[in-house]
């Protein structure tokens, strides 16, 4: 097998028309496809639909190809987005593909590797809760194998995007009796993400076996996944899980490297990644290498101290722009700065996903032949 | 004569307490303050109380040691503040003191000069228009001329602050028959903002002589000045104008870089000013360089066209977070990226300040011995 | 001709279950769907895209039974949607319908009369100026004739949607040589509505005739119309136009009475227009009453004096909550206050409807038989 | 005694121009102020420094007249600043006046009485927790034997202002190894105000006794007082009191009334208020009875269900606009529609005070004589 990744532009939410001419041309093949990963218009919170939008449209862009219906297109490709590009960050989504076997690359290099596969759909009071936890870690375990990656060491990206509620799914859940973690729409946001997050730790060892994780949610942010990057919405249901990493077994040119960030200007751990992946930037990438960087996912989330590095940050206090809007548009200009590349996942709400206060980083890009 | 300048952080806007006992411990002497410069934890726009609430707060602690009251005070010291600190950036103020000389800096060394002052209080219907700019150009003369800096080239940063309007307020102009530059106050912040700034070019010849400015204000983005930093605010009345650059006459060990910035991603600009002081980014200041580096000012605004390096951005069109707060959460993290340092002084609305959808950087560094 | 009016509440922008399920079951007919108006949860601005979110999910239920594709629907049916359900209101869309006679009503009494049509796509520069105020003159002109409506006095509501343009298609405008009247997105989205009310006023003779309007757009207020209601926004990209009154001809038991509203809080305009059709709120409408009351209109805006009644209003000085959910909120809560009743069309950027700092308020009820 | 009750309009939040006139001319005596109740320009929430702006700016005025430096004048009056001013409301505050006897009212006539007083300042750890709700219930209980209303049930208002903390403090409190009740600012925020809401609902007897209470914060929504207003914010650090009602020994001609809301759109309840004072509105209070109305309080909050009346509604998933600046949008247009007085105190945050989902009404008007 070889990855495939394509980024495509969205010049608004709904925006597939070059996405369906890649599809009709066959730039893109819809039966390969593992996930859509993308950054939309909105603002990454409760009441951002532009996510659902584009899973809309990009559905029935597939729907003919795939011969299903929308809804079924949603059911068997991950869709996954996370709303708000602040500052210099551009609205995107990229196209993983999984193609048959393409040039070998040199003895002992291993390429990039993926699978994707959903979970069943928890039930509401299931969400940000152990029932989430032992999903997502079964999912990661078989997503792993799915893709042949065969050292849990090489896994270098699990993304997840997890289901949450609105205020009224919320009161619902209430009235049935079964009331979910959190009475809050954003605080179950949060506690979803949690979840999958030590969910993503648990498959891969990096938490204590046999502990009851759900205490920790939240409260033990010692307890972190070092390559997890977790999203919630109310737009899916279940669990989407895409691995990433390199394996032996697969060919092409693509490579994926990652590392913790210790903090939010922790512009070292991106220089580590991109010179991981032979990619120079003295200050900035240039054309040449910048061409060759095919993906990035950046994590990461306001020091909950209320200081960075000593000094007082606003970003938790203020009640007009979200947190999150802040720490991304933080984030974002970091990594723009250094790439040179404004089409970059980044995404807040790094709980469990790296150091406390800090996140990760990751990139996919092309390596010499 | 010797600049001295010293940074406070604000716990919050009225946070005067170490200033407070600095004054008392003598370290700021009060009568040779040139200007406090800051940035504040409000939202930086029209409804932005935070720069008047530590104007109030600092007037306080002044009054005494001054011998004036506090409303005089503000008529005397330029208390030049900026609201928003999105993103990684911190609340703080910057003292800039102008005191006898101290050792002599090597033969041939130009240091960090500084003077101040405030120009007649424009009537509101001159706010944004001719009257203004002809008002700033005279005054930034007058205070290169107090500053002692003998060469227009050697100004490195000319720091306004313009006066602007409420909506009551003009509408009030509006009913006295002689309506404001725009009914918007948005929009007037904005002219003032241009004024000043064309001002300053025409003070320092960077732009047509004998032209009517007035008419390009907003439309001839390719006049600006390379210096100018402006802010605009409801509670000034009048331009209060700092000029600093590097004379012959200073000593001390201080002085003053800046170079313009091409976009929002040009992070070599930064580098520039950065290597001008002998300090050295390889990727981030670590600490001893960072130890001198006293204050950075940055200026810069979204690309109008609504893209950045030919990708889309969304900061023009979003309708929930001011344009503003998006291109300081991002130059702010940009700047703290390269340098690790969060107290900077970054600012939006760079119209006329620096290449059209770009801006400047300016730094204060203290040299070797 | 007899009109039939039916709200849909909206769970999610894309809630398009119920209307489906009355398409299916033949509670709407498709083909005599004259318009469909409706509050979506976005934010009313530029970077709304629940309008065309929603947009999309109802031309994909009607492209079957109309036997059309999903954007050949849009081009048919008008679909006027207004983001922004601030406070109590609550989201949901309303369909218009022209169904065949009913039961005559009494003599002599005159019964709701509609009619929908398209003008052709207008340039980008032909927005908000002469050339748009004369397309929608025109096409309100011939929507009246379609209705049937004799006496321009007898139109209440002329509903239209204008088009506008996002910050990157008013720089593509630019860089054509043909600029947008406005070269920044919030304001251009207001000269659409300003530009398509006087066209409102051009066709029902309430401006004088012969006048080039355009000079007027914003700045003369005194010119208005009576019964426009304007939104726009980029998911359209022509004016469409929904004309109502009460004409002889039409059958069946509704009608639509309308009145202006001096200011915002001006309740007993919302009394008068609910008196002429027979509801009565003492303070409030009972269940009956309510249920009688089939949808409600209103438009205003905040006084641009910064002032109402005397007090100072800080809506136009608030840069965290644009101005437009400010008044929303209000007018919503006002009217629903009096009405019991939140599924209201509350829309804001009154500007040339009614007086100025005012708006108008129209409802539609089943009259007694 | 004799209460006397005066506003004054806030043209920004540090406006004590007519104050400052008020004291001087003995319009107001800073001796007998009891309280000092306003709505300032901020944003309500954390990051609201309005609040603390126009407390610094009355404590100026008064410490001359009090002969105390500011920080101790703001101990001796409580300054109970809520703020947000959302919609039609309009920024203003009102002086509340203990003075010598006035004239008697005729026989039996109970007349507003009212008493102020501060508990002890809690420790950061003791918000929003039992020892708050047991502090506020012994304040309440000593403010109305101060203020000598001889029954409970003639208590018609209990204003509280409680601390919170903002970002900082909280992770100092846990540094400290004593964590504050959330580590989320504004959970914390609302803690305190539950907190004070059910200290006055047991100093008056409205839940039952010798519960610990503090385990049904937020939870046993039943559990309420129909008197409590509370308001919490980061510039107060003590819980400060004021309670109102109506008391034979008490002369002059103002008296109170107050009832709960049921929800947000009970407007019978607020005729049920002024029909109490003898005020009509039919629909809306004419010039002399609005001249009358001295002060309205209103509190409420966003249902929680995310339903009112059955609709949807989406203040609680709204991530743009905080669910507090949505009901106090509203209710203030309810309320200005019903009074025509746009000067009212109304603030959202209703926990614990009045029906869930709704809130309470208080007016305090001029009698007849």
């Amino acid at each position: 097998m070889q990855a495939r990744v394509r980024r495509f532009a969205l010049a608004h939410p709904a925006d597939t028309e070059a996405f369906a001419r890649a599809v009709a041309e066959g730039a893109v093949d819809p039966r390969r496809i593992v996930a859509v990963i993308g950054k939309t218009h909105g603002n990454g919170l409760v009441n951002d639909y532009t996510r659902g939008h584009l899973t809309l449209a990009l559905s029935l862009v597939l729907a003919g190809p795939l011969d299903l219906d929308a809804r079924a297109v949603a059911r068997r490709v991950p869709f996954i987005f996370s709303g708000g590009v602040e500052g210099v960050l551009s609205p995107h989504f990229t196209v993983f593909e999984a193609l048959p076997d393409g040039a070998p690359p040199k003895a002992g290099a291993k390429r990039l590797a993926l699978a994707s596969l959903f979970t069943d759909p928890p039930a509401p009071e299931d969400i940000g809760r152990q029932a989430q936890i032992d999903a997502v870690a079964a999912g990661v375990r078989a997503a792993i194998d799915k893709a042949g990656i065969e050292q849990a060491g090489d896994v270098r990206l699990v993304q997840v995007k997890g289901p949450c509620l609105a205020a009224r799914e919320i009161a619902e859940a209430a009235a049935r009796g079964r009331p979910a973690a959190s009475d809050n729409p954003d605080t179950l946001m949060a506690l979803s993400r949690m979840a999958a997050a030590l969910g993503v730790a648990k498959a891969l060892g990096e938490v204590p076996a046999g502990d009851c994780l759900e205490a920790h949610l939240g409260a033990r942010r010692d307890l972190f996944s070092r390559v997890a990057s977790i999203s919630s919405g109310v737009e899916v249901e279940t669990n989407e899980i895409v691995v990433m990493g390199n394996a032996a077994g697969w060919s092409g040119r693509l490579a994926i490297a990652q590392a913790p960030m210790a903090d939010a200007l922790d512009v070292q751990a991106v220089h580590t990644v991109l010179d991981a992946l032979g990619l120079s930037a003295r200050p900035q990438l240039g054309p040449a290498d910048r061409g060759r960087l095919k993906a990035v996912f950046v994590k990461g989330e306001p020091d909950r101290s209320g200081r960075l590095r000593g000094r007082a940050h606003t970003m938790l206090n203020d009640g007009d722009m979200n947190a999150q809007r802040h720490i991304r548009a933080a984030l974002g200009a970091l990594l723009a700065g250094v790439t040179g590349e404004t089409e970059l996942f980044v995404s807040g709400g790094a709980e469990h996903q790296g150091p406390d206060g800090g996140g990760l980083v990751a990139a996919i890009a092309e390596m010499p032949a």
